[in-house]
């Protein structure tokens, strides 16, 4: 059985990752216990687990931004899942398609010649609710490998 | 700061989704503290907490699989991150290229008509390490919604 061969936290969660099937857009991760596995593969309506209103929740019953699954795959390690949907409209209760749009922290960005500072490194320096990260990811760029 | 803005488990770790930055491919999922964190938006190396080995781990130091950041995002509820990158060979210690390839589930498949039966579900019966979830998944495909 499925149920077997996962692992969960400490509380019976995992994450499922949620991703547009064609576009491979990432549009949010979820947390699922068996429960909520077992009815988004028998279904076809990706369901989680709230973890802060402690209930099932099938994406889009409320908000009618329904994901339709089109397949889900399990890790090498069963600890997590890998849900790929249709998703109608946004999947973010924000309004934005995808939970993490427009959410990019400043970060270095690696290749073989040693991490060089990104154009989000620059841009952060102009928005304070980033100035904070800016200054810890950027205090010390060329003291790794 | 970032550390101020992200949920923890009750071990202080939150899951991060791997994806290629060109092709979309989903990777993997790894777990960071803010350490980790810290350390992948300052090196340009993805880096992870090991929850078996209890350790730092940056992604390809042993395997030679790099994994070169190209960029990181928090998502809107602040409990997991999206990093984008460009992996070097294989992201699966299988030798996989991806930590989910061949290992979807049966799963029905949603649709405004109702789930359907899907591919998978029918190779699955020919999988004895899958038959239990099999059946679980096609029990009951017409008893819901």
């Amino acid at each position: 059985m499925v149920a077997g061969r996962l692992k969960r936290d400490a509380v019976g969660l995992f994450p499922a990752v949620v991703q547009q099937y064609d576009t491979g857009q990432v549009l949010m991760v979820g947390w699922m216990d068996d429960e909520a596995l077992h009815r988004t593969l028998t279904t076809g309506r990706a369901t989680y687990w709230s973890r802060s209103r402690r209930e099932y929740w099938v994406k889009g019953d409320t908000s009618g931004h329904v994901q339709w699954v089109r397949s889900v795959a399990l890790d090498c390690d069963g600890d997590t899942v890998l849900v790929q949907v249709d998703q109608v409209g946004p999947a973010c209760h924000t309004g934005a398609r995808s939970c993490f749009d427009g959410r990019e922290l400043p970060a270095a960005q690696g290749s073989p010649a040693g991490p060089t500072r990104s154009a989000s490194v620059a841009r952060a320096a102009q928005r304070p609710d980033l100035a904070a990260v800016s200054a810890t990811s950027t205090g010390a760029p060329d003291d790794d490998r």
